[in-house]
């Protein structure tokens, strides 16, 4: 029987993450992550192997996140667990008895049975599988005009860089706006120009039908009547957690789909944590439980309960979780964090917003200035700020950090206004016309009058 | 007799702001800004007429930051001010009633009188002064061998773009390092090998003894002794507060030469406000005056005099000034926030520091990656994040903006290492090696061990 303190499920971005900040804070303990996969792909990076880095290889997680900590990584995959015993069994034939059991199974893509044609080839999904990529990426090669169904951050993604490589794309969205989860109308709207103004064909506020071929796809029916013809169909439909793991051994689910735990990560049974996207969230904001999937959220929660392992090391002084997301279409950022407009409204949060449209840099007539607008959602009695959407250069990733540390700070407008930012012409907006703190400043004129 | 409501003295970024703010709250009341000079140029842009953007013409701040909001513009100088009577008189020799007076005098730069040879042809300092500027960037397209004397922000972006104007520079500072208000040596270093690899001759921990000459500059002499030649010297060597207009009115000034003022920009007397490079600052941290200078807090004191004229609108909820900095210097940013390393030790916290160094992009393989490195300085009992300091590509400015919140919201290590965080690989660090975060955690096991 082998033996480990802390047994890690799963190696991808948060069960390395977990092992390193365990290990590093409780150093004594043995640390163990088990994956099936042999190599971990950067999740985020995953849509830029189909173009900008070409290849998986370029795109490995380092398992020395974690053994650099003197954690260790072991392939193979856990079949069963036995919570009583505190013994997980292997594939390989393993027994490991553990002190602590950390789940980080993650997710997989949603597979749409009743779409027909489903199981034709080159009909992809996006799965966090070096194997599966590496000959997707080997078959796209080969195919010319695809499709890619779902236009979350992964599908708006995969499209961009399978047009940057030549392909010819069409992005198909069942919502009347892509990336909605994430922006409100105006922005998603400006999203929408450059996908289309780099040549990408978009159809929104239609599904699809069927995918047609003869064995291999063929062409795609969407749910409107259109008929076109595509030789590669990629599915961005979402992802839903891996729990199968832990089905049978007792441990709550919620409505969701995800593991239930609290907000250090514990699950039901004191000693198994669960982190990452098989792990339940809660909205910062409206408390509900969430199912936003994101790398930075994984880690944030791996950290978690890393530290917390074996005593509250660490106390949360945020609860829930704050999904903060950005992305970059045709060299423009695109940022969000918290509630956008349409959500709060659907919450029944009694609303001011603001927006200001600005410039990255200052003054404009500096090369490689670019438009830069933030919109802010505010609780109206209070201030206190839920959202902030951001459109801008590339600076946009941190920017909507600002904005991020803001909402979890439950800055209040007041608070934006009085307080201190840094400028300097070629790496931010102007002093006088900054925007995160002029859409500020549009909602407090909004109040007054 | 002229009438108005408000009057601000002084048109630069502070007075602009603070009449367009004020403006907004208080749309009943009458808005002027008086300033002497024709066009106000964006401060921190200044250096960049030296190179990227050519010349002054493309770094006006614009007058329509407050005319469209209905506040006046005038050029002209305000010569005396009579308090007992609220009335100012100008050069050109209108009189001025007024309600409220708001002071945004600026600065100037400091002239050294005991330097021999100041007063040569071809030695510069650097005003806010357009008709100067303009004679200057003339005078210096014939020079070929510039001297740049004094290496905080401004002399080094000068001469930065001096440089790749293609003028042969020096650059002299006094202190052992460059930057070195803002930096810790450290990072200086960083700063001070990419301006040597830029081909800037740098001469650190000498002072200017003597400008050489005869009419005209031909070379320099330093404290060490050393001689060498130069058709230019541009003194950058810092910055005094205007405050000649109040020296006879019994406004109080402090003994740095800044006119007081309370949180809301008031000075001692209730209907007279100052901001800017002109008014007081404390700061946030040490609670300490300071002489800090950025256009950045002066449109911050600008916004918080502006909507606070008529009664206290925005509660100030962050005491004193943090000083927010960033540049960038061939290609690669710098930023720092609060205190220094060095200075917290000088004022006597205990702290501990954590450093981390990542990448800004990820995977690392994604081209246009640059190293990404975070210090935090932090006060060891409570955990109180004190300073920041980055070194990374263009997302710097909005990293220590970030960073920047977090102090001013009093952060604690606790608190950045259970935060959200958003990233993508084009945009920011990877979600499991943040700098920022990486850096928090680093001072955490600090302490813990």
């Amino acid at each position: 029987m082998e033996k480990t303190d802390v047994l890690v499920i799963g190696g991808s971005a948060a069960g390395l993450v977990a092992a390193a900040t365990g290990k590093s804070y409780y150093p004594d303990k043995d640390f163990l992550v088990i994956r099936k996969d042999k190599q971990a792909m950067i999740p985020c990076g995953i849509p830029y192997v189909f173009g900008s880095i070409e290849n998986t290889d370029k795109n490995i997680l380092p398992d020395a996140l974690a053994t650099k900590t003197g954690a260790r990584v072991k392939i193979d995959e856990v079949i069963s667990i036995d919570r009583a015993k505190k013994i997980c069994k292997t594939k390989a034939g393993a027994e490991i008895q553990f002190e602590k059991l950390v789940l980080a199974t993650g997710s997989r893509p949603k597979t749409p049975r009743w779409l027909k044609g489903a199981n034709r080839e080159n009909v992809f999904t996006i799965p966090k599988n070096k194997e599966y990529l590496d000959e997707m990426t080997t078959k796209l090669k080969s195919c010319s005009k695809v499709t890619v169904v779902g236009a979350g951050f992964i599908g708006v993604e995969i499209s961009d860089e399978l047009k940057k490589s030549g392909k010819e794309v069409t992005l198909v969205e069942k919502l009347p706006r892509i990336l909605s989860l994430a922006f409100d109308d105006e922005i998603a709207l400006n999203a929408e120009e450059i996908l289309v103004s780099n040549g990408i064909t978009l159809k929104t506020g239609t599904g699809i039908d069927e995918i047609l071929g003869n064995g291999k796809v063929t062409g795609v029916r969407l749910t409107s009547g259109e008929l076109f013809e595509a030789d590669a169909v990629v599915l961005s439909i979402g992802y839903q957690p891996n729990t199968d793991i832990v089905k049978d051994i007792g441990l709550n689910i919620n409505d969701l789909g995800f593991i239930k735990v609290d907000e250090y990560m514990r699950t039901d049974d004191p000693d198994i944590y669960a982190i990452g996207d098989c792990a339940e969230k809660r909205n910062f904001v409206t408390r509900k439980t969430s199912n936003v999937m994101l790398a930075s959220t994984a880690c944030a929660e791996a950290r978690i309960a890393g530290m917390n392992l074996y005593k509250l090391s660490a106390v949360k002084t945020f609860n829930g979780t704050i999904a903060i997301f950005s992305t970059c279409i045709g060299g423009t950022g695109f940022g969000a964090a918290g509630l956008t407009e349409s959500q709060a409204i659907s919450e029944n949060f009694d609303i001011v917003t603001g927006t200001f449209e600005g410039i990255d840099r200052h003054p404009g007539t500096l090369s490689d200035t670019q438009k830069q607008s933030v919109k802010l959602i505010v609780a109206r009695d209070s201030g206190v700020i839920l959202g902030g959407e951001v459109q801008g250069g590339l600076s946009t990733g941190e920017l909507i950090n600002v904005i991020g540390l803001a909402i979890q700070n439950r800055m209040t407008i007041n608070s934006i206004l009085t307080t201190q930012i840094g400028t300097q012409p070629l790496l931010t907006a102007s002093p006088a016309a900054y925007p995160f703190i002029k859409a500020a400043e549009a909602v407090a004129l909004h109040k007054v009058k």
